[in-house]
This record gives C-alpha cells, sequence and structure tokens, in this order.
C-alpha cells in the first residue's frame, strides 16, 4: 500500500469499500466490464450516430467522442466544439447510452456539462488544478487520464483535488506514459492498475490506443491484459473507416476489429471473474 | 535544424533574426543575460518589498514571484492569490522592476493582466491549449516553461499556439525533465538550449532550481552550465529565509548565496560573449 | 511490423514460423505456457531441493536459480558461484525437471554449461556483446533478459548476436525497463510481447518480480496480464522462506502463493487459447 | 551528499581530497581540463597517426581510439582487434601522449593492458561486474563511463567494484542518458558532475558526443557547459574525414572544428578557475 501526504480522501484507509459510479445506470467499478468506445473526434452526425449504433450492438456501455480536442500542434483538426456536443447527445438519444466528451478548460465546463454524463480531462491537463478543482464541484462524474509523465502519487493527488471540492465521482483511466521506448508512442503501464486497485477505491479503465501508426494490432493483446491486470473498463477509439478519420485513424478499429475485440475480451473477463 | 510539420511561426526559418522582448527597458534575447529572482511563493509584503530590493542591488532585472500557485496536492499552500499580485505591483513600484507570475487558467488571465508585466505558464500548463490561445490574444510578454515531459517539437508547438494568436513575445524556459534518475528530481535538459537557439528565434532562459531537498549547491554550477550552453537568463529562487519558506525552501537561495552565484555567473557570461 | 537494418535471422520475414526451443522435452515457445520457478538466488542444497520439488508440484517445468549473481554493489551477497551449479545439478538430478541459471562472463560459458541446461543473460549484460557472440557459439539455448534501457530494436540486435553465431534457441525476456515512475522499481513493458510476436519468431517469456519492497502481490495480477498478452511463459521467483532470503525476498513467492498463482494463469491461459 | 549502502571507497567521507590521476604525466583531477580526442575507431595507421598528431596540436593530452567496438548490430563495423592495439601504439610513441582505448570483455583485459595507458569501459558494460572485477586487479587508470540508465547510485556502485579490488585509479565519465526525448539520440545529464563533485573523489569527464544525425553542432556549447559545471576532463571524437567515417561520422569534429573548440573551452576553463 503506498502512503503519502499528498491525499487522504481517495486512499482505502479512508474509505476500503469500492467506489462504483452509476452512470445512467451503467455502473463502473463492479463485477461488470465497462467498455466506452467511439470516433476520437466527432466528424459528423451520420458518422457518430452510426458510430454510436454499431458499438452499442457489440456490447459498448458509452459512447466517446471528442468534440473539444487537445491537439500537440495548433494546424490540426481542433473538434467541432459544441455543434459536437450536439450531435453527442443526438447519438445519446437514439442508442440511449450514455456520452463522455472531453473538458479542456474551466470555461467549457458549463457547455460540456449541459450535453455529456461524463467530463474527460486529457492527459495534457491531467495537472490542470483550475480544472480540477471546478470539476470537484460539478455533479457529473470525471473520467481523469493519467498524465504522460504522472507519477502514481501525482495521479492521486490529482483526483484527490476533484473529491476534495465534493465530487466523489473520478474514473482513473491509465494512457500509456512516456519512456525510452521509440517502438511504441507510449509504453502503457499496466502494473499501475493492480498498484490503483490496492491504493485506492477509485475505478481504473485503461485506454490501449497510442501506439502510433502501424500498431493497430497492439490494441487487441492489451486490451486482454489489461482486463487481465484488474482493470475496471476500457476505452477503446473506433471508427466507421478509420483510414480518412480526421484524427488518430490509424490507431482506431473498424466495426469487424471491435467486434472481435468484445468477443476477446468476454472470455479473459469471464477467466478473472468478471463480465461483459 | 529540427523540421516539422507542427509548427512554423517559432522557426528560424520563418524569422532568421533573434527575437528580443523589451519588457520596460529589459530586453531578453539579446547580448545581456538577464536574471529573473525572487521567492517561489509570495508570503508577505515584507518578505516581497524586501526580496525585491535585494536582488535588484545584486543584479537581477526582474522580479518573479507566485501568486497563484499549482500544487500536487490540494492540502499544500496555494498562493496569496489577487493579495499577492497587489504586493508584487508594490514591490515593483518601490524597486522599478518588471515582475513575472504564473497564471494557471484563462479565467485569471485577466486579473493577472491588470498587475503582471510578463506572465509565466508552469510545466503542469505547459499543453493547455486553451490557456496558450488566450495568451495569445494578450497583449504581454508569456514565460512558457517546458513541460516535465515535453519534447523539443512539443514545446515549440506550445510556443506556436501563443504566436499563432498574435502574441509574438514567447520567453522559452527550461526547467528540468522527467526522466528515471532519482538523485535529483528533475534531469536538467541544457542541450534543448543550443537546440532551441538553432531552431527558434525566441530566447529561451533556464530555470536551474528543481533539485529537490539537500541539493541547493548544484544551482550555481548548473547556472554557469546554462549560460555557458547558451542560455539568455536564469531563473533563481530566492528567499530571505529558505528554511521557513512556504514552498520550496530547500531549493531557494539566500541573499549571501544569490549575491555569490550573481558574480560568479557575471565571468561565465563574459567567457561566451555575454554580459550582465 | 518493425523494419531495422540492425538484425535479420531473428525475423518473422527470414522465418515465418514460431521457434519452438525443446530443453529436454520441455517446449518453449508453443501453445503450453511454460513456468520458470525458483529462489534467485542458491542458498543452500537442502534449500534449493525443497523449493524445486514443490515448484514441480504446483507445474513449473524448469528450475531457476542464481549461482553466479550480478549485484549493484560488491558488498553484497554475490553468489556460491562452481556450489552453486553443482546444487542446481543435484535438485535436477531428484526432480528430473531442467535448470537454468545465469552467465556473468565469457570465462564462466564453459563451466556453466556444464551444468545448466539453459543459459541467462541478465538485463546488465544485455549489451555485452563478448558474451553474446560466445554464446552463440554454445548448443545450449540461453534466455535473453532485456536490458533496463534497450529498445525493442537493440533487444532484437542483442538476439541477433547469438543468432548470427550459430545458435538459434533464444528465449527472449522482458524483465521492466526504467522509467520516471518510482512507486514501482520498473516499468513492466507488456507492449513489448505482442510487437515481440510480431517481429519474431522467437519465444517471449516475462519475469514479473522486480517491484521493490512491499509490492509481493503485485505479481499475480501482472503475471495473469503477462499471459494475456501473449506471452509464453513467465519466470518467476519462489521461496521456501522470503522472510529471510540473501537476495529479493520481499519480491518472492512462497509456496502457498505459488500454488494460488499456478491456479489463477493456468485458467487465464486457456481464455486465450493456451495451456499449463 | 548523497548516503549509501552500496558503496564506501568512492565516497568523500572516506577520503576527502580528490584523487588525481597521473598517466605518464598528464594529470586528470587536478585544476587542469584534461582534453582526450581522437577517432571513435581506429580505422588505419596513416589516419591514426595523422589526427593523433593535430589533436596534440591543438591541446589535446590524450589519444582515444576504438580497436574493440562494441556495436548494436553484429553487422557494424567491429574493430581492427589487436591491430588497431598497434596502431594505437605506434601514434602513442611519435606523438608521446598516452592512448586510451576500450576493453570489452575479460578476456581482453591482458591484451588490452600491453598497449592502453587507460582501459575504457563503455556505457553497455557499466555494470558488468565480472569485467570491474578484473579491472580492480590492473594496475592501469579506468575510464567507466556511465551505463544509459545508471542511476548515480549505481554508477558510483560500479566503481567501488574496481576501487574494492585494489585500483584507486577511476575516472567517471557522463556521455548521456536514456530519456524520452527525441531530438537527441541521448540526454546529456551534466547535473551529474556537480553531484559527483560532492559525493566523490573520483574525477568526472564529459563525453558530449552521442547526439545522433545532424546535431555536431552541439558539441561547443555542450562542451563549454560541462567545464561550466565542474568537469575535469572532455572525451571528443575528432577525425580527419567525419563524412566517410566507418562509425559515428556525423558526430565526430574535423581539425578545424576542433581548433575552435579548445579555444572557446580554453575561454569558459579559465572563467571558472580551470586551466587548459
Amino acid at each position: 500500500m503506498i502512503k503519502s501526504q499528498l491525499y487522504k480522501l481517495v486512499t482505502r484507509e479512508f474509505k476500503p469499500k469500492d467506489t462504483i459510479i452509476d452512470v445512467n445506470g451503467v455502473r463502473i467499478g463492479g463485477k461488470e466490464i465497462i467498455v466506452l468506445a467511439g470516433p476520437c473526434a466527432v466528424e459528423s452526425e451520420e458518422q457518430t450516430i452510426q458510430i454510436a449504433k454499431e458499438i452499442k450492438k457489440f456490447g459498448a456501455k458509452i459512447l466517446r467522442g471528442g468534440a473539444i480536442k487537445p491537439r500537440t500542434s495548433p494546424y490540426s483538426f481542433q473538434g467541432l466544439g459544441e455543434e459536437g456536443l450536439k450531435i453527442l447527445a443526438k447519438a445519446r438519444k437514439i442508442t440511449k447510452i450514455p456520452i463522455v466528451t472531453e473538458v479542456m478548460d474551466t470555461s467549457d465546463i458549463q457547455l460540456v456539462c449541459e450535453y455529456a454524463d461524463i467530463l474527460q480531462v486529457g492527459s495534457r491537463n491531467a495537472q490542470n488544478f483550475s480544472l480540477l478543482k471546478k470539476l470537484g464541484k460539478c455533479n457529473k462524474p470525471v473520467l481523469l487520464k493519467r498524465g504522460m509523465s504522472s507519477t502514481l502519487e501525482e495521479f492521486l493527488s490529482a483526483a484527490e483535488y476533484i473529491l476534495n471540492e465534493g465530487n466523489p465521482n473520478v474514473i482513473l483511466c491509465e494512457r500509456g506514459i512516456r519512456t525510452f521506448e521509440t517502438a511504441t508512442r507510449n509504453t502503457l503501464d499496466l502494473s499501475i492498475v493492480p498498484l490503483i486497485k490496492q491504493s485506492t477505491h477509485l475505478p481504473i479503465i485503461v485506454d490501449p490506443s497510442h501506439w502510433g501508426t502501424g500498431l493497430r494490432n497492439l490494441i487487441a493483446p492489451m486490451s486482454k491484459a489489461a482486463i487481465a491486470a484488474g482493470a475496471d473498463g476500457l476505452l477503446i477509439e473506433v471508427h466507421n473507416n478509420p483510414e480518412v478519420a480526421k484524427c488518430d485513424g490509424q490507431q482506431s478499429l473498424n466495426f469487424v476489429e471491435f467486434q472481435h475485440l468484445m468477443q476477446e475480451i468476454k472470455i479473459v473477463a469471464k477467466a478473472v471473474g468478471r463480465y461483459l
């Protein structure tokens, strides 16, 4: 068990029992493995609704999709903004599944809250403490990604900022850290999954997407590994046509690949006493 | 020369001549080495004014001091807020030197702008693109710290966000990166100084403070090394009484140490064709 | 598929079919998951024989144990040397299972070859090219650990040194890499497992032991994750009395823990189409 | 001051006074900055003698050159072996300056000892403890490079292996560590220079060569920075014709560049109370 002076509310010492977060009936942190799937960026209504229907059909419980996008370069596609949020809400209305989307700035929180069921904090904002504090005053669950160079202590301290302001519903998300290895864009640190399960009562999911060009076939084995390590869910990029996606196409699964993935992880989930 | 699709305005190809940023007569990016010094956090009026007078006496040209502090834990001292900004402004009035202080959130920009001469972006916000975009619309220079795991490309792309919105006055700042080494809290990457001098026209300064407990005596040798590598300035933490500082005391110099440092770096500056 | 100018013989392009290495009837690289288990260091005949019998009983197929130990400090226990090798041979005679032990230097190869069935190269010697070349002339399989900062390219190039000298029997082993994270001593990089499965025909096993004090309970979840990611086997430290072990006691399983581990991984192996 | 259970003889507590190593009259670790220069690999007698004469003319005190080369790939040029050692000895006879060359394996020590004045241990063998122990029994100084992922503790422990066997003459060498940054091949960690000066009495030099293609112009600024940080010397790759060098040409200086470098570092050395 990791001890620290930096946080308290997130620890198992403070709250021994697992936190289970209920999002319109979808329970994250229980025995069921929850898959959140969808496009990196919302591109159009037609695309989003099609993807939402397909991922639901294959067992995903929550639709993900970026409307406000943090991009390394100012010249990359920055998302559709509020139009994208409206499209997500429409997709929810049709498919009846909750939606998660990113919030990048305190000034966006109110707007995103009007549409989203879960607010996502990206890895580049993992220590944006102003944002975390304000999200602590929201009544929506927060999906908090680990920073690219966040230690376990820093990751949990970031969650503590949210809990400390009154919002107990934080879903942690491992998405790969920065290391010397260049064969992959990031190194997925699955050992943080059991470490988090020991240290904190919060649910932890894994986003196994950020490998870089040509490595899409790492997604299935690493998804299975994440579940075997004890993750409570997966965040998967799915696109109707990955080759022409406006963002991260090379790491998105198409519908057939996603269907296969869901079948495979169902079996692994069962092997570790979970279900899908 | 590093080429990239991610940025354009920051490159030497786009603008071959060095950018020199004039802050109330203090010119950053020219032959003169500029030292920015002051406390990690503004604690009181008396303390801040005393420090401002002392650092000015020994040759510092700009006062630094945190009023809004990004801290890993919500339970650490978070700064005095607007009261701290007012104290900084008072210290400026008395000493006639410009002040730099951190801005953490888009909603703070207007307030901080009323007081500060330079707006600092901390390493945890190095890829807070909403903040960077809004700072690009300010008419104040921005001191942009490198993220703890930012590559050169990402660092320059972050600066590009600011330039692309119309603000050409960005001062880059290396402050140490995350590596496996645990003897120091960060690894100061001085090789980025000449790399940046080749790649971009923007000035680059070095903050050699973040070593961790008991390693204050690394500040002098690494300050000299930074200047020898080609840095345009230094950001130094100075405190009237480091032992009781509310933040980062173990890495702050006292006045005597700061005086010695200034004498030593003056000689090195001269050896590389610069002055102080 | 990773392409490189640095190696050829290890690639799937050169040899599409999986290499299966037969060690006295134990086949590594096939459908069966092979568990290699035993003490970090051979301490006595009684201890080693007891451990060998127990691990065999619970399904381990190969006995591991260090006789010549690479230790960070010259003042740490350096192993029993040839006496340790003789003890291992005795344990093999009694239990009829093959033994793997480390070789640290070209001058030890002949001696270790007389006793061991598989020669292990530790992570600190992962780019000791003189050692790799000489092992390429041996007729015993080599278990090659990844260096603490070896990229995939360097890892495969190290294996190429052995194959290029005529020895085709190399078992690759991931054991954790150096990163900024300090909650664990190393970061187990499981994504290299599917990457290696795509790039090379050689078997890959995982050593999930090097976590540091107090984190023994990471071994089971990460063992399951390794198998779910596609590993061909596991290298597990087992000790009759971890509390008093001369080396790495805090990361060794006792017999009861090992028995549970074997039961759990059997179920995961089945879930991914393998068996134990 | 860094404390550790891992080493003793290398510490300032054990021996407060600086160790100065005398190599045929060249004193490493004193007030004089010592430059060791020469080709990455010895390619021919003519080349080596020409380089030796030139580097001596510009102020280098020791000739470096690889005869036995550790290369990532078995298909890269592996060095001339004993023929290379003979060429180095001839160059020494003509120029009267000592030579340093790498030893890769315990079985090479006797041979290399016959020719070299200083035995170099490369970063890939930085924790080859068998090699370190045997070098501890030699009566020649050892130039020990830091491993690519060696912490300060591990670096000093490696030196302790040599001292503990009776050889007190170890020259430490920082050459860059593995980090996430890809703009350079390694990150030169100059902060280890003052850390080592505080922790140990052994001399520390810096090898600022391993930047990767197209970044040769980092060598001069980082050499100056190394001296400003307190290094006792520099290891510089110099080649008569870098464009056609058999190894590391892109990071070797030609004679004109080397002459300029020597002039520049002379001035910085003086600025920090040293001379060249």
